[in-house]
């Protein structure tokens, strides 16, 4: 399994974003190899999202698809100040419930 | 490089949660091995903290510190409904500025 690391903060200008997240949530969902995800942001506008995945490859594909690129453009011209990406093989996990 | 996935609900008793959360984000600084941290909670109570490491060493160094361990069992007592952990490896990484 692989985790997709997006850590970012919004710059001031948020228009529109709030409609393509909610476009790409429901639209990732549908890719092949997706395993869920984990999002928060806090009041200061810092936001984690963590992606997970069967392979890179899963990764990669979704990376190229359309409207996810479309996003990516939209988020380096007016929504993010800054972010950093990082893929990740989970090597060991455990839980407390 | 190596990351460690803390993600987490807090319950409705979070007495004493703030003052130990400091409290480990200073000294986790000055453990070996010990690169960074990226963390955010948003006002429903789910929070990511993300730290980076050198090696899975340098992790089971951290788990087992004294102070940490008595975090850990508070956590599990009050301040968690449930978490999870992920020990990922990271592979990539880009950023965006």
């Amino acid at each position: 399994m692989y985790a997709v690391i997006f850590t970012s903060q919004h710059s001031k200008n948020t228009d529109g974003y709030a409609e393509m997240d909610l476009r790409l949530e429901e639209l990732v969902k549908t890719m092949p190899g997706f395993l869920g995800v984990n999002s928060c942001r806090n009041e200061q506008g810092f936001g984690i999202t963590i992606s997970y995945w069967k392979s890179l490859e899963d990764i990669k594909h979704w990376k190229t698809n359309p409207a996810h690129q479309q996003a990516q453009q939209l988020g380096k011209e007016k929504w993010y100040q800054h972010y950093k990406i990082k893929i990740c093989k989970i090597e060991r996990e455990y839980e407390f419930n």
